[in-house]
């Protein structure tokens, strides 16, 4: 671990002393995350937002386009991407797949409107502006994929996970998953200037939904299974297991075409069928609890302001956003009608942050050169908007819903 | 953290679906990683030898020259060196400064010792062999390095991190980082062509034994200053300070020219002072309980065996390694004599694993080409040696002391 310095750069002035001040930077950038995930936490706690609106922002602060403290390198997005992976996880240890099987049709009601209504939103107002089809349809598909780390947070930390309405969210956000990924294959594929026929998005679809059902319909007769030696595994061990059981199923959900914190929520809801009787959560909290903020900062970091170039780009942003949310509010109002206008505008507003994955798609987008770097800004803005917005309302909503509306469980 | 997965671009071909299989191929590494350091450190402490061993062994077997299913990227590397510091930052939660201080004349003597004599073998041990005298310089720098790490897992795994013996190792690898670091500035910059006045070799050592000094000479005092204050936190907010302490004192630390597992270790024992006052200890221990066997691991993929050509080279390697165990552990019983013949032999052999330090100087090397490829083959034979053979016999002469002596408390 020791290595050459800046300082002896400095004073050596070798070419080989300088070689690798990687190390340094490496611990100076997730320095300063920890501590302004740290700092803003604690803030936002004490105005009584949730710690994460406080770190998307407190990433955004300490980020290129103003303290210019960290950048989102490889290193850092790695270690958010891991961040991302055990809060899914330990969301999925608090979560009984039987309490998320009971608000099954709410939840595929709500994740296909939360699809539908936001695809044709952004695709329509893409053309307006005079885009292409091809970039229309990105735009689309930027506000399409709900980013359930950030409402999971939201949920967990006011200790409403087991609410109804929180598991139609996390329920929904899977599907989310599932069919905004096979639409970003399609999109990408007429990008690259090729159509996918039926067969391929059948494929494409089959396997995520397989990959989903073979992991619950296995795993959880297997876990209780070997319910009996986990019991007599230590402390250390378990923490091993489960572990490696969370990082491996993540790993095999992308090959599956699903993104590695479905894998990390399904693990998850597998070992919290023995979790009663095995102890081993404690650990992983503490893992989350340094990882999990690390990924809320790293989302404010790729929140690069500066893009925002022109009034015309802004108020843009601006009508993207107020569909982005009438998309994800009017698709949880219809999907979960069934439970009421309350609990129904609850699961719609917290299906509103986009978070990182708007970020991916647009940053796909870019890269390809299928959309421009003004349409760039405008989903930059939504993301933005949406990720630290649908957390506050959230909370509010909740707050005067009442503790009977919050308390109903699954 | 959606991203377009593998799959997908084999479905749709395109080159946009391919460009982000890299959280796939991470997560996919990193389940290798922690898979193998549970299985192999498992089966490692029921065979009654250290985990680290089992781990290393384990990195070896996963890493590029055998099974090829985990390399040691990027990421890998930096997690590593994450682990290290936490690991570090663990021992120093288990060190008093006063244990230490009470050792300090015997931790001097056997980290010059062991600096010395290593240094003179490695560097005779390359001009005998014709090497040029910066490439000689060059292997006995990378005899001089202890790999602490590896030492303290195991008298950790042992529950004997506050016998005596243990103390004079750590104060030793404190000293012996500062002094390595030195002579590694001096040896580069000779590699560079150029040669380093008095005054820079004194800037440097000031530098760094004036940050050690500082740290604790400020760090204690503020610590028992802000004790009833710390101890009002909560669980999750003390965790958030001593880890933003931690990973701040070791960025800090690579600015004095240390390695930043110095400075992790510093603020560890710097909490220390107040840790039976304040919880946090155990999220603290979560946390290295994941990262710390991943740096094992990652020293073992480093170690690829694939280098190890000729014959030749296997046997220079071999008595590379006679000298490197020699250098040490002749430090060890010279400069601990006053402790006794037994517990000097345990502090010597406590210095002889070279691990990731001797990796690094020998690559730094052989990147700037002032070794040659069998020069660094020798090294590596003599790094994974040194490592896997240091642990067993420590643990063994432990056993052999009896529990008086590593009992004897500093």
């Amino acid at each position: 671990m020791t290595r050459v310095v800046p300082l002896l750069a400095l004073v050596s002035g070798s070419a080989l002393a300088a070689s690798s001040s990687g190390t340094a930077n490496l611990l100076f950038s997730l320095f300063w995350v920890v501590l302004a995930a740290s700092v803003f936490g604690m803030i936002a706690s004490k105005l009584g937002v949730p710690a994460v609106v406080g770190q998307v922002l407190a990433g955004i602060l300490i980020g290129p386009s103003l303290l210019n403290l960290a950048r989102p390198d490889e290193f850092l997005l790695s270690l958010a991407e891991l961040g991302a992976v055990f809060l899914l996880f330990m969301v999925g240890l608090e979560t009984r797949f039987r309490d998320l099987l009971a608000v099954g049709k709410e939840a595929l009601l709500v994740a296909v409107l939360g699809i539908v209504i936001p695809l044709a939103l952004g695709f329509g107002f893409g053309l307006f502006q005079g885009q292409g089809n091809v970039s229309a349809l990105f735009v689309g598909t930027a506000l399409v994929a709900t980013s359930v780390g950030i409402t999971a947070k939201v949920l967990q930390e006011m200790g409403v996970l087991d609410a109804r309405f929180a598991q139609v969210i996390l329920g929904a956000a899977v599907i989310d998953d599932i069919l905004g990924l096979t639409l970003l294959a399609v999109v990408s594929g007429l990008g690259a200037g090729e159509s996918m026929g039926a067969a391929q998005v059948a494929l494409i679809l089959g396997l995520s939904v397989g990959f989903v059902a073979l992991v619950l319909a296995v795993g959880i007769p297997l876990i209780h299974r070997f319910q009996p030696r986990l019991q007599n595994l230590s402390l250390a061990r378990m923490f091993n297991v489960a572990i490696v059981v969370g990082l491996g199923v993540a790993a095999l959900s992308t090959v599956a075409g699903l993104a590695p914190i479905i894998g990390a929520f399904l693990a998850g809801m597998v070992l919290a069928e023995v979790k009663d009787e095995v102890e081993f959560e404690s650990k992983v909290h503490a893992l989350e609890a340094f990882l999990a903020p690390i990924f809320f900062v790293v989302v404010g970091l790729q929140l690069d302001l500066s893009v925002l170039g022109t009034p015309t780009v802004i108020v843009a942003g601006l009508i993207l956003t107020v569909l982005a949310v009438i998309g994800k509010v009017v698709g949880g109002l219809l999907g979960a009608r069934s439970m009421g206008g309350q609990q129904a505008l609850l699961v719609g507003v917290g299906m509103v942050p986009r978070g990182e994955v708007g970020l991916i798609v647009a940053s796909l987008g870019l890269g390809a050169g299928i959309i421009n770097g003004n349409v760039y800004a405008e989903v930059l803005l939504m993301v933005l908007l949406t990720t630290v917005l649908a957390p506050l309302a959230l909370r509010v909503l909740a707050r005067r819903a009442g503790p009977e509306a919050i308390a109903a469980k699954a």
